[in-house]
Protein backbone atom coordinates (compact mmCIF):
# COMPACT_ATOMS: atom_id res chain seq x y z
CA UNK A 1 0.00 0.00 0.00
CA UNK A 2 1.31 3.55 -0.95
CA UNK A 3 1.57 6.15 2.01
CA UNK A 4 -0.33 9.22 1.60
CA UNK A 5 0.97 12.08 -0.77
CA UNK A 6 2.21 14.50 1.63
CA UNK A 7 1.72 17.09 -1.23
CA UNK A 8 -2.49 16.92 0.16
CA UNK A 9 -1.86 17.20 3.51
CA UNK A 10 -4.40 20.15 4.69
CA UNK A 11 -4.75 21.62 8.29
CA UNK A 12 -7.82 22.11 10.13
CA UNK A 13 -7.65 25.42 12.39
CA UNK A 14 -8.98 23.45 15.13
CA UNK A 15 -5.59 21.32 15.40
CA UNK A 16 -3.99 24.68 16.51
CA UNK A 17 -6.77 26.59 18.01
CA UNK A 18 -5.27 27.68 20.86
CA UNK A 19 -1.85 28.66 19.63
CA UNK A 20 -2.27 30.49 16.36
CA UNK A 21 -5.05 32.76 14.99
CA UNK A 22 -5.44 31.94 11.02
CA UNK A 23 -2.74 34.57 9.70
CA UNK A 24 -0.27 32.72 11.93
CA UNK A 25 -1.93 29.16 10.96
CA UNK A 26 -1.41 30.33 7.04
CA UNK A 27 2.19 31.41 7.56
CA UNK A 28 3.19 28.40 9.53
CA UNK A 29 1.85 26.28 7.13
CA UNK A 30 4.00 28.09 4.36
CA UNK A 31 7.00 27.28 6.52
CA UNK A 32 6.03 23.78 6.84
CA UNK A 33 5.71 23.40 2.97
CA UNK A 34 2.10 22.25 3.78
CA UNK A 35 -0.16 23.17 1.22
CA UNK A 36 -3.87 22.93 2.07
CA UNK A 37 -5.61 24.82 5.05
CA UNK A 38 -9.37 24.22 6.41
CA UNK A 39 -10.21 27.45 8.86
CA UNK A 40 -12.84 27.57 11.48
CA UNK A 41 -15.37 30.38 10.89
CA UNK A 42 -14.49 31.75 13.98
CA UNK A 43 -10.90 32.36 12.80
CA UNK A 44 -12.00 33.77 9.82
CA UNK A 45 -14.34 36.12 11.72
CA UNK A 46 -11.50 37.53 13.71
CA UNK A 47 -8.85 37.57 10.67
CA UNK A 48 -11.84 39.47 8.28
CA UNK A 49 -13.13 37.12 5.02
CA UNK A 50 -11.82 39.35 2.71
CA UNK A 51 -8.26 39.89 4.13
CA UNK A 52 -8.38 35.69 5.35
CA UNK A 53 -9.03 35.26 1.24
CA UNK A 54 -5.95 37.52 0.22
CA UNK A 55 -3.82 36.04 2.67
CA UNK A 56 -4.79 32.38 1.53
CA UNK A 57 -4.32 33.38 -2.55
CA UNK A 58 -0.66 34.82 -1.53
CA UNK A 59 0.23 31.94 0.32
CA UNK A 60 -0.98 29.88 -2.52
CA UNK A 61 -2.62 27.35 -0.10
CA UNK A 62 -5.62 25.53 -1.40
CA UNK A 63 -8.87 25.18 0.71
CA UNK A 64 -9.93 22.12 1.50
CA UNK A 65 -13.18 23.49 3.50
CA UNK A 66 -14.45 25.66 5.45
CA UNK A 67 -15.83 24.85 9.61
CA UNK A 68 -18.38 25.19 9.45
CA UNK A 69 -22.27 25.73 8.99
CA UNK A 70 -25.46 23.24 9.97
CA UNK A 71 -27.12 23.55 13.24
CA UNK A 72 -30.10 23.26 11.18
CA UNK A 73 -32.43 22.46 14.27
CA UNK A 74 -34.58 24.61 16.32
CA UNK A 75 -37.58 24.74 18.63
CA UNK A 76 -39.06 27.21 16.20
CA UNK A 77 -39.34 28.32 12.63
CA UNK A 78 -37.90 31.95 13.48
CA UNK A 79 -35.05 30.04 15.37
CA UNK A 80 -34.49 27.45 11.99
CA UNK A 81 -35.29 30.58 9.81
CA UNK A 82 -32.07 32.19 11.15
CA UNK A 83 -30.11 29.24 11.22
CA UNK A 84 -30.80 29.33 7.31
CA UNK A 85 -29.70 32.75 7.68
CA UNK A 86 -26.76 32.27 8.80
CA UNK A 87 -25.69 28.89 7.25
CA UNK A 88 -26.42 31.39 4.03
CA UNK A 89 -23.36 33.58 5.19
CA UNK A 90 -21.24 30.87 5.44
CA UNK A 91 -21.89 29.63 2.03
CA UNK A 92 -20.74 33.12 0.86
CA UNK A 93 -17.75 32.69 2.92
CA UNK A 94 -17.04 29.16 2.00
CA UNK A 95 -17.33 31.14 -1.36
CA UNK A 96 -14.85 34.19 -0.76
CA UNK A 97 -12.11 32.17 0.48
CA UNK A 98 -12.63 29.27 -2.19
CA UNK A 99 -13.32 26.62 -0.20
CA UNK A 100 -14.08 22.84 -1.79
CA UNK A 101 -16.80 22.69 0.82
CA UNK A 102 -18.79 23.99 3.80
CA UNK A 103 -18.75 21.52 5.90
CA UNK A 104 -22.34 20.79 7.88
CA UNK A 105 -22.90 19.85 11.50
CA UNK A 106 -26.30 19.15 11.08
CA UNK A 107 -27.24 19.85 15.05
CA UNK A 108 -28.57 18.06 17.04
CA UNK A 109 -32.00 17.71 19.16
CA UNK A 110 -33.91 21.02 19.49
CA UNK A 111 -33.70 22.95 23.51
CA UNK A 112 -36.20 20.80 25.55
CA UNK A 113 -36.79 18.32 22.81
CA UNK A 114 -36.72 14.57 22.57
CA UNK A 115 -38.04 14.04 19.50
CA UNK A 116 -34.86 12.45 17.30
CA UNK A 117 -36.69 11.76 14.17
CA UNK A 118 -38.04 15.09 13.82
CA UNK A 119 -34.90 17.29 14.76
CA UNK A 120 -33.57 14.49 11.26
CA UNK A 121 -36.24 15.91 9.59
CA UNK A 122 -35.57 19.53 9.94
CA UNK A 123 -31.95 18.82 8.84
CA UNK A 124 -33.23 17.50 5.86
CA UNK A 125 -35.36 20.15 5.06
CA UNK A 126 -32.91 22.72 6.51
CA UNK A 127 -30.36 21.51 3.71
CA UNK A 128 -33.08 21.30 1.25
CA UNK A 129 -33.32 24.64 1.80
CA UNK A 130 -30.10 25.86 1.59
CA UNK A 131 -28.71 23.79 -1.15
CA UNK A 132 -30.55 25.78 -3.84
CA UNK A 133 -28.31 29.05 -2.80
CA UNK A 134 -25.02 26.57 -2.27
CA UNK A 135 -25.39 25.66 -5.80
CA UNK A 136 -25.75 29.41 -7.15
CA UNK A 137 -23.09 30.16 -5.23
CA UNK A 138 -20.87 27.12 -6.04
CA UNK A 139 -20.24 25.45 -2.84
CA UNK A 140 -20.66 21.98 -2.21
CA UNK A 141 -22.46 21.27 1.10
CA UNK A 142 -20.08 18.52 3.07
CA UNK A 143 -23.08 16.64 5.39
CA UNK A 144 -20.75 15.54 7.74
CA UNK A 145 -22.16 12.53 9.86
CA UNK A 146 -20.67 12.97 13.98
CA UNK A 147 -19.91 9.76 16.27
CA UNK A 148 -23.44 9.08 17.91
CA UNK A 149 -22.05 10.65 21.55
CA UNK A 150 -22.85 13.80 19.44
CA UNK A 151 -26.42 13.10 18.60
CA UNK A 152 -27.97 15.42 21.07
CA UNK A 153 -26.36 18.04 20.87
CA UNK A 154 -24.26 18.63 17.96
CA UNK A 155 -25.58 16.66 15.24
CA UNK A 156 -28.52 13.84 14.58
CA UNK A 157 -26.32 12.84 11.62
CA UNK A 158 -24.54 9.98 12.91
CA UNK A 159 -23.56 7.19 10.15
CA UNK A 160 -22.18 7.76 6.64
CA UNK A 161 -25.38 5.50 5.29
CA UNK A 162 -27.73 8.67 6.65
CA UNK A 163 -25.49 11.10 5.00
CA UNK A 164 -25.90 9.12 1.96
CA UNK A 165 -29.61 8.73 2.27
CA UNK A 166 -29.74 12.58 2.71
CA UNK A 167 -27.96 12.98 -0.71
CA UNK A 168 -29.98 11.19 -2.40
CA UNK A 169 -33.02 12.38 -1.21
CA UNK A 170 -31.79 16.16 -2.18
CA UNK A 171 -29.84 15.45 -5.03
CA UNK A 172 -26.53 17.84 -6.55
CA UNK A 173 -25.30 19.83 -4.43
CA UNK A 174 -24.99 18.02 -1.23
CA UNK A 175 -22.25 15.63 -0.73
CA UNK A 176 -20.61 14.32 2.64
CA UNK A 177 -17.45 14.58 5.34
CA UNK A 178 -15.76 11.33 6.23
CA UNK A 179 -14.21 12.13 9.53
CA UNK A 180 -12.51 9.00 10.92
CA UNK A 181 -13.06 9.58 14.26
CA UNK A 182 -17.26 10.09 13.47
CA UNK A 183 -17.24 6.78 11.55
CA UNK A 184 -14.44 4.31 12.65
CA UNK A 185 -16.49 1.94 14.64
CA UNK A 186 -19.23 1.51 11.89
CA UNK A 187 -19.89 -2.13 10.69
CA UNK A 188 -21.26 -0.60 7.42
CA UNK A 189 -18.49 2.07 6.97
CA UNK A 190 -16.46 0.39 4.08
CA UNK A 191 -20.31 -0.39 1.91
CA UNK A 192 -21.15 3.33 2.77
CA UNK A 193 -17.80 4.93 1.69
CA UNK A 194 -18.09 2.79 -1.93
CA UNK A 195 -21.56 3.66 -1.91
CA UNK A 196 -20.73 7.43 -0.74
CA UNK A 197 -18.32 6.96 -4.09
CA UNK A 198 -17.46 10.89 -5.77
CA UNK A 199 -19.74 12.27 -3.33
CA UNK A 200 -16.93 12.46 -0.64
CA UNK A 201 -16.12 16.07 -0.32
CA UNK A 202 -13.46 15.37 2.42
CA UNK A 203 -11.45 13.30 4.63
CA UNK A 204 -10.35 14.78 8.11
CA UNK A 205 -7.79 12.67 9.82
CA UNK A 206 -7.19 12.29 13.82
CA UNK A 207 -7.47 9.08 15.77
CA UNK A 208 -9.02 8.06 18.63
CA UNK A 209 -7.90 7.50 22.06
CA UNK A 210 -8.12 4.39 24.55
CA UNK A 211 -9.03 5.82 26.99
CA UNK A 212 -11.03 8.84 25.84
CA UNK A 213 -10.99 11.24 28.54
CA UNK A 214 -13.38 13.59 27.78
CA UNK A 215 -16.02 13.52 25.02
CA UNK A 216 -14.81 16.95 23.09
CA UNK A 217 -11.59 17.75 23.62
CA UNK A 218 -9.33 14.42 23.62
CA UNK A 219 -9.15 13.31 20.37
CA UNK A 220 -5.43 11.63 19.51
CA UNK A 221 -2.56 12.36 16.71
CA UNK A 222 -2.80 9.61 13.66
CA UNK A 223 -0.88 6.53 14.96
CA UNK A 224 -1.75 7.25 18.95
CA UNK A 225 -5.01 5.36 18.53
CA UNK A 226 -6.65 2.48 17.70
CA UNK A 227 -8.17 3.38 14.26
CA UNK A 228 -7.02 1.80 11.21
CA UNK A 229 -6.83 4.80 8.94
CA UNK A 230 -5.16 2.78 6.22
CA UNK A 231 -7.52 0.54 5.80
CA UNK A 232 -10.22 3.27 5.48
CA UNK A 233 -7.83 5.40 3.14
CA UNK A 234 -7.76 2.92 1.06
CA UNK A 235 -11.56 2.55 0.75
CA UNK A 236 -11.92 6.04 0.42
CA UNK A 237 -9.74 5.76 -2.15
CA UNK A 238 -11.14 3.28 -4.11
CA UNK A 239 -14.89 5.20 -3.70
CA UNK A 240 -12.74 8.27 -6.59
CA UNK A 241 -11.59 10.56 -3.55
CA UNK A 242 -8.45 11.96 -4.90
CA UNK A 243 -8.92 15.52 -2.25
CA UNK A 244 -6.33 16.07 0.35
CA UNK A 245 -5.69 14.50 3.95
CA UNK A 246 -7.37 16.84 6.28
CA UNK A 247 -6.16 17.32 10.17
CA UNK A 248 -8.40 18.04 12.53
CA UNK A 249 -7.51 17.13 16.25
CA UNK A 250 -9.29 18.50 18.55
CA UNK A 251 -7.60 18.25 21.66
CA UNK A 252 -7.02 20.50 24.46
CA UNK A 253 -4.65 18.56 27.01
CA UNK A 254 -1.78 17.39 24.60
CA UNK A 255 -1.95 19.24 20.93
CA UNK A 256 -3.07 22.63 21.87
CA UNK A 257 -0.59 22.86 24.69
CA UNK A 258 2.19 22.15 21.76
CA UNK A 259 4.05 24.59 19.87
CA UNK A 260 2.43 24.23 17.06
CA UNK A 261 5.21 24.04 14.21
CA UNK A 262 6.27 20.64 16.57
CA UNK A 263 2.16 20.04 15.69
CA UNK A 264 2.57 20.42 11.76
CA UNK A 265 5.64 18.71 11.80
CA UNK A 266 4.34 15.64 13.04
CA UNK A 267 0.91 16.29 11.50
CA UNK A 268 2.95 15.48 8.44
CA UNK A 269 5.45 13.05 9.63
CA UNK A 270 2.59 10.78 10.79
CA UNK A 271 0.20 11.31 7.65
CA UNK A 272 2.91 9.51 5.58
CA UNK A 273 3.82 6.74 8.51
CA UNK A 274 0.50 6.12 10.15
CA UNK A 275 -2.57 7.09 7.32
CA UNK B 1 -50.09 4.89 26.45
CA UNK B 2 -50.22 3.03 29.30
CA UNK B 3 -47.67 3.39 32.05
CA UNK B 4 -45.20 0.27 33.30
CA UNK B 5 -45.95 -1.47 35.62
CA UNK B 6 -43.92 -1.12 38.45
CA UNK B 7 -44.30 -4.62 39.53
CA UNK B 8 -42.00 -5.24 36.57
CA UNK B 9 -39.37 -2.50 37.67
CA UNK B 10 -35.67 -3.93 38.33
CA UNK B 11 -32.59 -2.79 39.73
CA UNK B 12 -29.26 -3.60 38.33
CA UNK B 13 -27.00 -3.52 41.48
CA UNK B 14 -24.47 -1.33 39.35
CA UNK B 15 -26.82 1.65 40.15
CA UNK B 16 -25.97 1.47 43.71
CA UNK B 17 -23.03 0.19 43.66
CA UNK B 18 -21.04 2.37 45.79
CA UNK B 19 -23.27 2.32 48.16
CA UNK B 20 -24.46 -1.35 48.90
CA UNK B 21 -23.70 -4.68 48.87
CA UNK B 22 -25.86 -7.70 47.19
CA UNK B 23 -27.78 -8.39 50.54
CA UNK B 24 -27.72 -4.92 51.22
CA UNK B 25 -29.70 -4.25 47.88
CA UNK B 26 -31.78 -7.44 48.06
CA UNK B 27 -33.19 -5.48 51.46
CA UNK B 28 -33.49 -2.39 49.97
CA UNK B 29 -35.58 -3.55 47.22
CA UNK B 30 -37.64 -5.43 49.75
CA UNK B 31 -38.15 -2.43 51.74
CA UNK B 32 -39.25 -0.41 48.52
CA UNK B 33 -41.33 -3.15 47.52
CA UNK B 34 -39.59 -3.91 44.57
CA UNK B 35 -39.57 -7.59 43.31
CA UNK B 36 -36.69 -7.43 40.48
CA UNK B 37 -32.84 -7.80 40.84
CA UNK B 38 -30.23 -7.78 38.61
CA UNK B 39 -26.54 -8.56 40.20
CA UNK B 40 -22.93 -8.03 39.07
CA UNK B 41 -20.67 -10.77 39.00
CA UNK B 42 -18.17 -8.58 41.50
CA UNK B 43 -21.01 -8.22 44.16
CA UNK B 44 -22.20 -11.75 43.57
CA UNK B 45 -18.45 -13.09 44.58
CA UNK B 46 -18.32 -10.57 47.14
CA UNK B 47 -21.46 -12.66 48.86
CA UNK B 48 -20.85 -15.89 47.74
CA UNK B 49 -22.80 -17.19 44.75
CA UNK B 50 -25.00 -19.71 46.59
CA UNK B 51 -25.51 -17.15 49.45
CA UNK B 52 -26.64 -14.75 47.16
CA UNK B 53 -28.90 -17.45 46.09
CA UNK B 54 -30.24 -18.37 49.08
CA UNK B 55 -30.92 -14.44 49.86
CA UNK B 56 -32.07 -13.70 46.74
CA UNK B 57 -34.59 -16.75 46.93
CA UNK B 58 -35.79 -15.99 50.24
CA UNK B 59 -36.80 -12.14 49.22
CA UNK B 60 -38.84 -13.87 46.55
CA UNK B 61 -36.84 -11.70 44.04
CA UNK B 62 -36.75 -11.81 40.11
CA UNK B 63 -33.61 -11.74 38.75
CA UNK B 64 -33.70 -10.08 34.91
CA UNK B 65 -30.27 -10.98 34.66
CA UNK B 66 -26.42 -11.42 35.52
CA UNK B 67 -24.01 -8.83 34.43
CA UNK B 68 -21.84 -9.77 32.78
CA UNK B 69 -19.77 -12.11 30.55
CA UNK B 70 -18.67 -11.35 27.48
CA UNK B 71 -14.68 -10.01 26.77
CA UNK B 72 -14.41 -12.53 23.94
CA UNK B 73 -11.92 -11.11 22.30
CA UNK B 74 -7.83 -11.58 22.86
CA UNK B 75 -4.31 -11.08 21.55
CA UNK B 76 -4.40 -14.90 21.46
CA UNK B 77 -5.74 -18.25 21.28
CA UNK B 78 -5.05 -18.67 25.62
CA UNK B 79 -6.69 -15.56 26.51
CA UNK B 80 -9.52 -16.66 24.56
CA UNK B 81 -9.55 -19.98 25.85
CA UNK B 82 -9.33 -18.16 29.31
CA UNK B 83 -12.27 -15.82 28.53
CA UNK B 84 -14.08 -18.34 27.46
CA UNK B 85 -13.55 -20.53 30.16
CA UNK B 86 -14.40 -17.78 32.98
CA UNK B 87 -17.62 -16.60 30.66
CA UNK B 88 -18.04 -20.70 31.07
CA UNK B 89 -18.22 -19.90 35.53
CA UNK B 90 -20.83 -16.96 34.48
CA UNK B 91 -23.02 -19.22 32.76
CA UNK B 92 -23.01 -21.55 35.95
CA UNK B 93 -23.83 -18.21 38.28
CA UNK B 94 -26.01 -17.25 36.21
CA UNK B 95 -28.12 -20.96 36.41
CA UNK B 96 -27.36 -20.66 40.31
CA UNK B 97 -29.41 -17.25 41.32
CA UNK B 98 -31.94 -18.15 38.09
CA UNK B 99 -31.04 -15.56 36.58
CA UNK B 100 -33.03 -14.59 33.23
CA UNK B 101 -30.44 -14.47 31.03
CA UNK B 102 -26.65 -13.92 31.19
CA UNK B 103 -25.60 -10.36 30.23
CA UNK B 104 -22.60 -9.99 27.02
CA UNK B 105 -20.70 -7.50 26.67
CA UNK B 106 -18.64 -8.88 24.13
CA UNK B 107 -15.28 -6.88 24.53
CA UNK B 108 -13.25 -4.45 22.22
CA UNK B 109 -10.02 -4.29 20.23
CA UNK B 110 -7.46 -6.86 21.78
CA UNK B 111 -4.15 -4.84 23.24
CA UNK B 112 -2.60 -3.63 20.23
CA UNK B 113 -5.06 -4.15 17.54
CA UNK B 114 -6.70 -2.23 15.61
CA UNK B 115 -8.29 -4.64 13.62
CA UNK B 116 -11.89 -4.02 14.32
CA UNK B 117 -13.25 -7.23 11.74
CA UNK B 118 -11.12 -9.59 13.38
CA UNK B 119 -12.24 -8.60 16.95
CA UNK B 120 -16.01 -8.83 15.51
CA UNK B 121 -15.54 -12.47 14.03
CA UNK B 122 -13.52 -13.45 17.49
CA UNK B 123 -16.93 -12.50 19.31
CA UNK B 124 -18.99 -14.19 16.74
CA UNK B 125 -16.76 -17.41 17.44
CA UNK B 126 -16.48 -16.84 21.34
CA UNK B 127 -20.41 -16.55 21.72
CA UNK B 128 -20.99 -19.71 19.73
CA UNK B 129 -18.06 -21.76 21.54
CA UNK B 130 -20.26 -20.67 25.08
CA UNK B 131 -23.77 -21.41 23.17
CA UNK B 132 -23.46 -25.27 23.76
CA UNK B 133 -22.92 -24.79 27.29
CA UNK B 134 -25.42 -22.24 27.72
CA UNK B 135 -27.88 -23.93 26.29
CA UNK B 136 -27.48 -27.29 28.51
CA UNK B 137 -27.21 -25.08 31.38
CA UNK B 138 -30.58 -23.29 29.91
CA UNK B 139 -28.95 -19.91 30.64
CA UNK B 140 -30.07 -17.63 27.79
CA UNK B 141 -27.22 -15.58 26.38
CA UNK B 142 -28.09 -11.39 26.07
CA UNK B 143 -25.55 -10.13 23.51
CA UNK B 144 -25.85 -6.31 24.66
CA UNK B 145 -25.00 -3.91 21.74
CA UNK B 146 -22.59 -1.22 23.76
CA UNK B 147 -22.83 2.55 22.29
CA UNK B 148 -20.04 2.89 19.65
CA UNK B 149 -17.85 5.62 22.11
CA UNK B 150 -16.99 1.92 23.56
CA UNK B 151 -16.38 -0.33 20.79
CA UNK B 152 -12.12 -0.18 21.07
CA UNK B 153 -12.28 -0.78 24.79
CA UNK B 154 -15.51 -2.64 25.69
CA UNK B 155 -17.63 -4.07 22.92
CA UNK B 156 -17.33 -3.76 19.38
CA UNK B 157 -20.75 -5.08 18.83
CA UNK B 158 -22.39 -1.49 18.68
CA UNK B 159 -25.66 -1.52 16.97
CA UNK B 160 -28.74 -4.03 17.69
CA UNK B 161 -28.40 -4.79 14.13
CA UNK B 162 -25.36 -6.63 15.01
CA UNK B 163 -26.74 -8.35 17.66
CA UNK B 164 -29.55 -9.41 15.75
CA UNK B 165 -27.35 -10.66 12.53
CA UNK B 166 -25.05 -12.44 15.39
CA UNK B 167 -28.24 -13.94 16.40
CA UNK B 168 -29.71 -14.62 12.98
CA UNK B 169 -25.97 -16.62 12.58
CA UNK B 170 -25.71 -18.37 15.94
CA UNK B 171 -29.16 -19.75 16.62
CA UNK B 172 -30.94 -20.96 19.54
CA UNK B 173 -29.96 -19.52 23.19
CA UNK B 174 -28.57 -16.00 22.04
CA UNK B 175 -30.84 -13.18 21.89
CA UNK B 176 -30.33 -9.39 23.12
CA UNK B 177 -30.51 -6.99 25.74
CA UNK B 178 -31.35 -3.47 24.72
CA UNK B 179 -30.30 -0.85 26.55
CA UNK B 180 -31.51 2.74 26.25
CA UNK B 181 -28.58 4.09 27.05
CA UNK B 182 -26.41 2.74 24.09
CA UNK B 183 -29.11 2.52 20.93
CA UNK B 184 -31.48 5.47 21.09
CA UNK B 185 -29.37 7.16 19.12
CA UNK B 186 -29.58 4.54 15.85
CA UNK B 187 -31.69 5.92 12.82
CA UNK B 188 -32.81 2.02 12.55
CA UNK B 189 -33.99 1.81 16.37
CA UNK B 190 -37.34 1.10 15.77
CA UNK B 191 -36.77 -1.43 12.64
CA UNK B 192 -34.45 -3.48 14.77
CA UNK B 193 -36.31 -3.72 17.90
CA UNK B 194 -39.21 -5.39 16.11
CA UNK B 195 -36.54 -7.85 14.31
CA UNK B 196 -35.06 -8.37 17.31
CA UNK B 197 -38.94 -10.07 18.83
CA UNK B 198 -38.82 -12.45 21.05
CA UNK B 199 -35.18 -12.51 21.24
CA UNK B 200 -35.40 -9.74 23.68
CA UNK B 201 -34.04 -10.69 26.79
CA UNK B 202 -34.40 -7.47 28.60
CA UNK B 203 -34.17 -4.20 28.69
CA UNK B 204 -32.39 -1.14 30.17
CA UNK B 205 -33.05 2.01 31.32
CA UNK B 206 -31.68 5.08 32.11
CA UNK B 207 -30.78 8.14 30.14
CA UNK B 208 -28.41 10.13 28.59
CA UNK B 209 -27.59 13.20 30.07
CA UNK B 210 -26.69 16.91 28.29
CA UNK B 211 -23.88 17.72 28.70
CA UNK B 212 -22.18 13.79 29.42
CA UNK B 213 -19.39 14.71 31.65
CA UNK B 214 -17.76 11.16 31.64
CA UNK B 215 -17.71 8.38 29.17
CA UNK B 216 -18.11 6.53 31.42
CA UNK B 217 -19.86 7.10 34.55
CA UNK B 218 -22.27 9.84 34.28
CA UNK B 219 -25.51 8.38 33.22
CA UNK B 220 -28.62 10.11 33.71
CA UNK B 221 -32.05 8.98 36.11
CA UNK B 222 -35.13 8.38 33.65
CA UNK B 223 -36.53 11.47 32.88
CA UNK B 224 -33.56 13.74 33.66
CA UNK B 225 -31.88 13.68 29.95
CA UNK B 226 -32.69 13.34 25.94
CA UNK B 227 -34.18 9.88 25.25
CA UNK B 228 -37.78 9.04 24.18
CA UNK B 229 -37.58 6.66 26.93
CA UNK B 230 -41.46 6.03 26.62
CA UNK B 231 -41.31 5.66 22.82
CA UNK B 232 -38.52 2.91 22.66
CA UNK B 233 -40.37 0.86 25.22
CA UNK B 234 -43.46 0.87 22.92
CA UNK B 235 -41.32 -0.22 20.59
CA UNK B 236 -39.87 -3.24 22.93
CA UNK B 237 -43.21 -4.13 24.19
CA UNK B 238 -44.65 -4.47 20.72
CA UNK B 239 -41.98 -6.83 19.55
CA UNK B 240 -43.22 -8.74 22.10
CA UNK B 241 -41.04 -8.00 25.60
CA UNK B 242 -43.43 -8.84 28.54
CA UNK B 243 -40.30 -9.00 30.96
CA UNK B 244 -38.51 -6.30 33.68
CA UNK B 245 -37.62 -3.17 33.31
CA UNK B 246 -33.96 -2.98 34.70
CA UNK B 247 -32.32 0.41 35.95
CA UNK B 248 -28.89 0.08 35.46
CA UNK B 249 -27.46 4.01 35.95
CA UNK B 250 -23.56 4.45 36.68
CA UNK B 251 -23.72 7.76 38.00
CA UNK B 252 -20.28 8.64 39.61
CA UNK B 253 -21.46 12.48 40.63
CA UNK B 254 -25.12 12.04 41.21
CA UNK B 255 -26.60 8.96 42.08
CA UNK B 256 -24.05 6.93 43.80
CA UNK B 257 -23.29 9.72 46.26
CA UNK B 258 -27.28 9.53 47.09
CA UNK B 259 -29.29 7.40 49.61
CA UNK B 260 -29.87 4.58 48.13
CA UNK B 261 -33.16 4.11 49.70
CA UNK B 262 -34.13 7.25 47.83
CA UNK B 263 -32.75 6.46 44.60
CA UNK B 264 -34.93 3.54 44.57
CA UNK B 265 -37.52 5.27 45.70
CA UNK B 266 -37.01 7.75 42.49
CA UNK B 267 -36.14 4.76 39.90
CA UNK B 268 -40.20 3.41 40.83
CA UNK B 269 -41.33 6.71 40.72
CA UNK B 270 -39.50 7.87 37.28
CA UNK B 271 -40.14 3.88 36.04
CA UNK B 272 -43.79 5.47 35.64
CA UNK B 273 -43.80 9.08 35.16
CA UNK B 274 -40.95 9.30 32.56
CA UNK B 275 -40.60 5.68 30.92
Amino acid sequence: MQAPNPAKLSINSATVREQWSLPQLIEGCVRAGIRGIAPWREQLKACGTAEAARLIREAGLTVSGLCRGGFFTGGTGQERQAALDENRRAVDEAAAIGAGCLVLVVGGLPKDSKDLAGARAQVRDGIGSLLEYARATRVPLAIEPLHPMYAADRACVNTLGQANDLCDELGPGAGVMVDVYHVWWDPHLEREILRAGRRILGFHLCDWLVPTRDILFDRGMMGDGVIDIPRIRVWVERAGYAGMYEVEIISAARWWKTDPDEVLRICRQRLVEAC
